[in-house]
């Protein structure tokens, strides 16, 4: 199990690399919601891959297809289903890995759990996954947009040792990141960030790095203490992608090196740099990343997630086989050198359906009963 | 919503700080679990404010009582039900938190979400909510212990800029852990964090620091990709707790710096350092943290999580008033001028509920179809 | 597990007949929804055994304890937690039931599941456990009436063959239910219901019988087809209550007799018996029981749930001992010869806790897109 | 939302009557499952409309697509996605029924909902989204099967007034259910039931009827009182099918004019009638339907599901437009007279849902922790 997210808008997914296809269905969607399947593609036309001499070079259409839920261009409020069917299969590339277990992968895991796998270009556990996500995703991120304003954007922070240098993160743009390679809004750090992932190629090796996500906009007041609060699903959220090792919110680990005098975030009569969703009320600061006792007040959501290197490789590794024998494993498919700029539009689905789904929750009972006070809000 | 946590193992809690109680239920315990309460009380002492001269000086027994779903000293398999009375409640010193917002903590939040609140002590988002947690994750970590031998550590590995040193995490004994007042296993630094919390509170300021988190021998196989990894579930459980900023597992982001070649863990015969729970197969290396494709595989464990400084400071700070006026607020009542020592077993408690609930999750379905070729475990 | 209840609004009861106490947790309420302890305390009085001679002699105060959740009057938005201590408890009436399996009753099923049991009183499986959920419908209730007006009455229909002739189910009143020692609005067959009573008390014997369920002024449009249709949530909640063998919507079992020209419910312009919330539109019967496509249409909701004779009565039954041999059981302790008048405030308590939950997860996402056509409503 | 079943074996289903396609994904399934399309294909064949001369004339091949999680012929683990695509669909036929509201169907009620509805062919509400649940309901089928032993089957008891005449419910077989055209292995009944059929037909109307279901060797020790009991859920899983007004297990309302003594399942030591789960008891009748204190004890589950006359009728019926104007409506689409016979593999496949998800349920605590004494079973 484990493959249903979301508790009011609840994606199921499904799918394998060399399976027939991959897809997902969206439950819980209001119904009105304008879907517009070139949109659709091209949210995953970003994650693509072969959308460029970077990344793998497996060639997949990855054509969206709309099965229900949609009529008239509106949402109907039954579940969307969407599929793309998988087109470039070279499972012959595999066979190897049916035997022997890649180091740091899910192979081994795989087999102890469920007794045994579907190894063809890592079945489940390969990226192809994120799929059913990604477009999951994009109407989540349609939803908040119209609904509350919301811009979701994500962008990549560092590759190996090299890191952007961002003046103005809230002014970052879709475009500055997506003329970028690797999707880096720094042009300097883009062009450094490139030749790292070269290098690890012409090597046969691999990098890892760090995506910056920036909400602008969120829908104030959600987040549902104590135990779902916005940090923690959005924590559960992006440490469900493959390959990721960390989650930081605002100052994040190096915030714990900070006193609380520095720390805090004082909150100000508007105009302040960050206004809350609290009318006439700003913060001088956002160490708190957006999130005050795990709800939203209205700043920007500011966060990092942490990518390790693709653990597939085409240098010699030790490892086992399947009986527990030494081995080594040179890997043959065709695999990233580095992940981290395709997983810039999952983080962004991801960021999306976890927040359309807690102001879906918040909704259901905002604003039910009158406050009891006039000074409140 | 949102105070309910797990999905076989469920824990519902409920209380304010300065209610009539604090608890929770626990359903979902497989009957026969022998519950001592003298164990239960233990660990709520770990938790418990007063308990020496560094934490806040709230004198609570804090003693749990069992309402039900335990016979004989057996869990029956109803649920369980725990109750602390709330004692000493000043709520007067909190009177002022009424009138203004302090910085960085929930108040505003809770304004903007529910339209008032109970401001007495924090109310909900008092650090006496997780009372509750730890009751249950007590029940949790005995189940863990006595169906998979496992053993669940945390201690503090920094506190604002002093960091322990720890040669071997995985031999480090709760009793290490307990001789130190702030929870920290290198006497040394310990010392020195002392000071530090010291130095803090004698400035009306806190501090923050890191949690190292080491799970020996967890069930292995469990986690539910692709959404309900171990390390999305535990990542979710640690940002649900207060003032927590970030959560990393194994390599964390560290390990984003490194090349797939460095950071992956070969696979090797046994022995080798750390064992999967695959037969006669271990790890050189464990920068996955114990987590591949999103399961355990046998190997321990290894998170690090952030909490910043405590919000609520006694130094005077820049804020608004309900109106939404400027105003400046030093806090009376009593605050810890650094939580984290006292989040060791909160931290514990959560990755105890996070492992028996995957723990039940993956035996609901293990092994009920043989495995199809003689190769695999 | 299984004590939790809800997906918005949930409840976790717990609590054993003989343990310390009874109670639940209330998540999910919106803030500043008016509790008064009295009312909570008035169902719980109607619940209660000892209220009359008809039904068991056990005499519990049966009072409730809100311990968190509220302030000033009003819920925080936070969890409610409510308690009630149990009182007066003979476990030596029980002893003989810890060796021998009562005939229908839950003795067998719970040993087979769990192992063992608390066997006093029942343990789990007493009708005591249902105290949690009337104090959680009260305020579900209380929810209903202040945001939709609705109104939620049940009353006994039937009692072992004695039946009720109700002319006018939707004008039936509290008053009239309550004034009738067995909750029968029909004074004459009221009459009749208590002396079957009697007569099956004397002969250490039970009875059973039909409650109906009312709902006028249902909140429109709520239901989530195509599996939490409203009659599906209503079936399982009616269904989770101890004794309860059937239930049936609208025109139910009967119904499946008629054509469907006959069946059908004409949709007419306004006047008409039956207003949909539809504007301008209502209904000439009602044979739907208010629910079409699984979602409510505004008229009134109707349902019926049979419940079988208490399984547990004085007369000699024959049985097994644990040891599987054969034997004979005369019950000894205080049991209610028919519980179906105590039934009805369970009843609208469970219809509350659903069309609650349904009225949330409705207004999570209604009318957040603006129908696209001008005829819509 | 609403169209996800199940907590452990989770359903998700998706597809209107005139989209692309209708389907489901199913999650939580166990590895090493043997799966064959064949079998698959035959229990849709057994709901697919046009199968003989007394269902709707519309010709769907109903050709199931599995696109993931079977491998080497069995179940990986990983969620399965099966698809059908929708083929004959003559919209026009429908095209009155986007300005009018056919009594007692859903149009209103999705209209209200939703603000707008795909009115092709009844679009969700249509019976055609029933065929993800035939074919995730032959899945868990098989697991029941072949973990359990367990057989499931439902029949026909009864059309408009004839009833069937079933001497020995246990001994019935699908060959017996399968050789009748109404699904009713009462050869005299049968050919009656056919005739009221056709003389419905003939006269533009509709009739309704009654399913049986029995489930033979059902896991013991399922149900997880006390909110979700085994007959709870099941009476949930049926009132979630289109056209159904009641649900009855073991005596049902039946029982409820009875008295205790009558009523009770007397336990007897083997051989008895009806075996329960535990070794040497069994009972000498089973009013119980198989199902006590919420869980099974081995005896058969024996049911009864009300479904009620199709609402869609050819004859002239008053009803009104969207506007809100009397009007009338003779529905000109394919529709089907009685669905009770098709609905037989769907009661079959709900029930399968039901127990494979509490059968996972309870095995993810059974015989965790060894029973304390030595007369438990």
């Amino acid at each position: 199990m484990g493959n249903v997210f979301g508790r009011l808008l609840r994606v199921a997914t499904y799918g394998e690399s060399h399976g027939v296809a991959v897809g997902c269905i969206v439950d819980g969607l209001p119904a009105g919601l304008p879907v517009d399947r070139d949109s659709l593609q091209a949210e995953l036309d970003r994650r693509r891959p072969g959308q460029n001499k970077l990344t793998t070079q497996r060639k997949e259409g990855d054509v969206v297809e709309i099965l229900s839920g949609v009529f008239q261009g509106l949402t109907t409020g039954t579940p969307v289903g969407l599929m793309v069917r998988n087109a470039d299969q070279r499972s012959g590339d595999y066979s190897e890995m049916e035997r022997m277990y890649r180091p740091s992968h899910a192979d081994l895991a795989y087999d102890m759990k469920y007794g045994f796998r579907d190894h063809r270009g890592g079945g489940r556990s390969s990226a192809r996954e994120t799929i059913g996500r990604v477009a999951a995703g994009a109407l989540a991120k349609s939803l908040l947009e119209r609904a509350c304003g919301t811009r979701i954007l994500a962008w990549v922070e560092r590759i190996e040792t090299v890191e952007a240098s961002i003046a103005e993160p809230l002014a970052v743009t879709l475009e500055q990141v997506e003329a970028s390679l690797v999707r880096c809004p720094d042009p300097g750090a883009s062009a450094r960030m490139e030749e790292a992932v070269h290098r690890a190629r012409g090597d046969g090796d691999s990098v890892g790095g760090v995506v910056r996500l920036v909400v602008v906009n969120p829908p104030a007041g959600v987040g549902e203490p104590v135990f779902d609060r916005v940090e923690a699903e959005l924590a559960k959220a992006m440490l469900s992608l493959p390959a990721t090792k960390g989650f930081e919110i605002g100052s994040g680990f190096a915030g714990s090196l900070l006193r609380g005098s520095v720390h805090n975030d004082s909150f100000q009569p508007l105009p302040a740099p960050h206004p809350t969703g609290r009318a006439g009320i700003g913060m001088a600061s956002n160490a708190s990343g957006g999130v005050q006792g795990g709800i939203t007040v209205g700043a920007p959501l500011d966060c990092r997630i942490a990518f390790k290197p693709t653990a597939t490789i085409s240098s010699p590794q030790n490892t086992v086989d399947k009986q527990g024998q030494a081995a080594v494993l040179a890997a043959k498919g065709r695999h990233d050198p580095c992940v981290v700029p395709r997983a810039v539009p999952i983080v962004e689905a991801m960021a999306a359906l976890v927040l359309a789904d807690l102001f879906l929750l918040h909704r259901s009972r905002a604003a039910l009963f009158p406050p009891p006070s006039p000074e409140s809000p």
